[in-house]
């Protein structure tokens, strides 16, 4: 079954899409190719020269002509997160299929009404929740699913960049709620609790903090200073359904940290750890053998963690980010081919997206929020 | 003017202690050498054979003839924590300066009632919060204090071994609250808040959870299982004064750490990073020059970071956890010959325990605790 | 101008072509999209399924078919090294320009009459030498070219492999001379010779050992164990035209290297080092400003470092094995369409080539080998 | 029995020397104290004054006297190397039992009459190859004798500082042969054979090359630039006795490494790396259990690796430079008292030295030179 692809969106991850959907089906070889049906920007020179360059048959710079081109089957949204709903509704109510960047909305309600529309509507979703498709990551949930690092009772996440760290930023529209919604629990933070999610499982309640750390920037023309309206930093200790406990960590303006998206699962028999910024490897530790011998052993992902050999027979070679993102399409892919669901659907992430508003509801109620 | 040592205990930092007492005079050209005066252990056989080994002069089982020993200026306190209180009010009321081990006592009212008595006698006091002496954090602060990294604006740090890691540890009397007061908090968080202190300030208010992991352990004689009740982590989200924000976490069964006491200064213009399991490198991020060319620099400890210097003129070769008791214990003699106080004193340990005991009563109380 | 590729091969660098072949011009917006024009192996089955999952046009397992079709502008030759030569040659004589792993071939004769035969021809031909073009290994030589680290003076390179630590490993045609030529050298050490090549210019001369650390292996049937002719380590120590010197060193016996092409370059201003299995960092030592903050700082890869950002605009996200093949092909394409040459060609990866024959030649005469 | 110690020298060396002698009966409990006799040097005010602070009994600016002493059963010699082959044979004539800093001498042949002189006179002797006493590669060693990573086949090691890299560093006499000897190798090259002799056995012959980045520099008047005699790195390719390979390598002009004694052990089933810049830990590699799960395991030293415990009971911890060196003079005064060699001795360290002086020898003839 040729699936095809409508494209909204030209920017980090119009292009991230674009390369993912143009490469899947070479990559693994239970896909039909992918017809990259339209891909639609503005002005419009600029979806035709995009779309030449990503093989795309057709541009515009009218969305929901996208939507209506019979030859899509799949929309993805890569737009300003405060885009993706109404296009996510027009998209769902044609009854295609939506691939939706993270996160789904600026608030929980627009992400609800999202969801239920989906659901209601049986087409099958995709959010941009690449990180957790990482074969470490993958080896990680094996690892703990086997027992060994016996069970999980502890976790600590951070996911820390630096794009909002410089004080002499200027403003821009970003800053603000209404048309940013969240700040760095919004960009950010969602792809820590999706790893908390694989990882550990749901979340039962949480208390937490956030922080502004830059309180106004400059504005553009010389005109004075605005204001910050959503968080550089957030901080929330949560309690799991499973009895665990742990800790969520991030910020926007963390100078040095490009995308330090690390945890830590702390078992009763051993730990594992991973940092984002060394994405093919993984570090285990596991109470067995002679204490003597005993240390945090660093696993190189190879063919061993799947899906990794359908980009390379030879291990340590590495995957990059794109390849991250082309796994994640061939797992949407594969799902609508077998019409079934895929992780995280929207249902999926609007559970993630429940616990980045709870974070923010708990520091501005200065109470313990239970999901 | 050489000072006799009175020392009590000879467990892990009652031998720290004699080698530091022992060695200091002769890595620091600036210190008269100190007469090991007595060693107290029990039984008396203990004491006599490591008197022997460590220099002292006289051994005893009898702690109060030890602070009453005329050759005794100083009485090292490094026996379990529930003893410390008696033992300090004992040499203080003797006008003894006072060097003890953390934490102070197992509640913050004995802690108090140490600080009152030896701040009334006016006697020297020291505390044994040996990690911050270390030259790498001792940069770290100068760096931050010229500004190095901006204004410091957010803090994370852990405290994490692995020793009640194991489920299949038999059940003592550290399990006890009567007994051995706070878990992890006690044994391990006290450091860590050192640290933010030395690097942050003072903490204003805080939010906080605490976890028992192994809610019970079998009783050593097989004679069933018997209740844990002092935590196994503990995590707090703070507030500083200054307004920066942080968290402070610590489990003393994280599988795999040895003495993880880690920490991140994020600053506006930069950010420094600790490793204490590496402890003589020290990471800083600063956001000067070509973009393309900056990174987080390893700067490996060395002459030009003092007081290492004394032990080693040629960088790179390292301090161990023994040099850092020995720069805690050359800053006290140096203190006492001039006359003055030295940090932390008991007054600035009070301040560091003042905050576990907000942790553990945050997280009992469900509630913000201002400090 | 559209260029049509003909692929032979579809093992680890055939596919590792057809991916790079496949995405190049959507990743760089200069190129114009390449023609999978046909694909060969054999059975001519694997050749059809494959071709289909790669999207090339047509498929065949005839490579003479290949390079005689006249929609095939390139001939990309990833089959075993012992048939480069033949292919090459052919390919060369049809006119077509040629893309070829490396190494060339199995003899130093038989690379040089496949680099004369392109030069007299005139095609355009690309050797496989892909961990060169990482924009980390681009940084390094930009930063060595601005005298960043002064005057490069020092060199030692290492590239090691586990793929024949293991003792018990059957023996097959790779252990034999007339197959398979060099065993380490020829599939690894030439790697590490070409980065010794960007990053340090000629090597004017060396001496050498080589080692074969499994003399003999189990023959796949049982029936007994057979000789292994070529060497599992190899080490060489050299000089460079410009006066440095440096060590190269290779292994395909070393457990648990997956893929370490590491390497260091000593200036009498700074060092810069990297390691391929952490490719997307470099790190650069500088004697600049103050002793007691100097330190190596690890430069995390970003849009900063062309061609970095056609593939992602965010820094730290990582790039991975095979991005590094598509810069390859990308500046195969490039040069092509420009009518110019590009490195390294046939003539380039002859002088790396003649670096391992001189190691091989030194080892086994024991002596100095002038290049 | 109560050793008397005289100490020759108090630099560098020669504190490191007196205060682990001041300290070695305290953290080993089988050892009797040692009387710190009488220190020496010039003028005899510095001899004094740092007598008093190492706590020496007496002083004097007499290295014969000092000899003669009665009171002094050891002599430690810390001196610039070429005065150690004059002290060291008064010190073997007058039966005293000599602890020496390594090189033993500026030539083989001063370093042969010193050893053949110490074993004549039946004395014992040290010599201060004190990194191999760490715990970290002690249990290297026990690892690879328990066959952990199968028969040892490869050996790569390097040992780098950066004390002579700076072109600007002005001329003095440790860049002549006749003062100096050797180079880097005599001050770096020779701790890392120590390292390579008890990890891999005795070398049977090497080939090598040796470089001067800096052939002159400025003489300190200012009255223009002189020659530097000795070289700034060596290489060298070695063979042991055992069948296996390696590279040695040293410079002492390498940016950023401050002592960098880094090596690789490669065995048939595993490989044990270490950096002594990182003294404490240990990685190792296993070809064991699913590949899936192998990796290099990071291996902090604790009380489980001897004798580690003495300093502190509780892993992670970390020994510092001075601690390795009481261990060293730990194992010397245990010998003494038992009556027994120690390693490594006068006879253990010409073995190191012939290899230095072997690699000279062969960069110098441009031929093999077997040991």
């Amino acid at each position: 079954m040729t699936l095809g692809l409508g494209l909204i969106g030209t920017g980090f991850m119009g292009k991230a899409h674009a390369l993912a959907y143009g490469s899947a089906a070479a990559v693994f070889g239970d896909l039909a190719p992918v017809r990259l049906a339209q891909l639609c920007d503005t002005p419009v020179q600029k979806a035709r020269d995009l779309g030449a360059q990503f093989g795309f048959a057709a541009a515009t710079d009218d969305w929901r002509a996208l939507i209506a081109n019979p030859e899509v089957d799949i929309v993805s949204i890569t737009t300003p997160n405060a885009l993706h709903k109404e296009m996510a509704l027009a998209a769902i109510a044609a009854g295609k299929h939506v691939h939706c960047e993270k996160p789904l909305a600026l608030t929980l309600e627009d992400a609800q009404e999202m969801e239920a529309a989906a659901r209601a509507a049986g087409v099958r979703t995709k959010v941009g929740y690449n990180y957790i498709h990482n074969p470490a990551v993958s080896h990680a949930r094996a690892l703990i699913a086997e027992g060994m690092i016996g069970k999980p009772v502890h976790f600590r996440g951070w996911v820390d960049e630096d794009y909002q760290a410089d004080p002499d930023l200027p403003w821009t529209w970003r800053a603000t709620r209404a048309d940013a919604g969240l700040g760095t629990l919004g960009d950010l933070g969602c792809h820590l609790v999706s790893m908390s999610h694989v990882l550990m499982g749901e979340i039962e309640s949480l208390i937490a903090d956030t922080q502004i750390i830059h309180e106004t920037r400059p504005l553009p023309d010389g005109s004075g200073r605005a204001a910050v309206e959503n968080e550089d930093t957030a901080s929330a200790i949560i309690r799991y359904r499973n009895g665990a406990q742990g800790t969520l960590c991030t910020s926007r303006s963390a100078w040095g940290r490009k995308n330090k998206l690390d945890w830590e699962v702390h078992g009763t028999k051993g730990m594992i750890t991973f940092s984002q910024e060394r994405l093919n490897e993984l570090k285990l530790y596991v109470n067995e053998g002679p204490r003597a011998q005993q240390g945090f052993r660093t696993i190189l992902t190879g063919p061993e963690h799947a899906p990794y050999g359908a980009f390379c027979p030879a291990p340590g070679h590495q995957l990059g980010f794109g390849d991250l993102k082309t796994v994640e399409v061939a797992g949407f892919l594969r799902a609508i081919a077998a019409g079934e669901e895929s992780f995280p659907n929207f249902t999926d992430a609007l559970e993630f997206e429940r616990v980045i508003h709870a974070i923010d509801t708990s520091a501005r109620e200065g109470r313990r929020v239970t999901l």
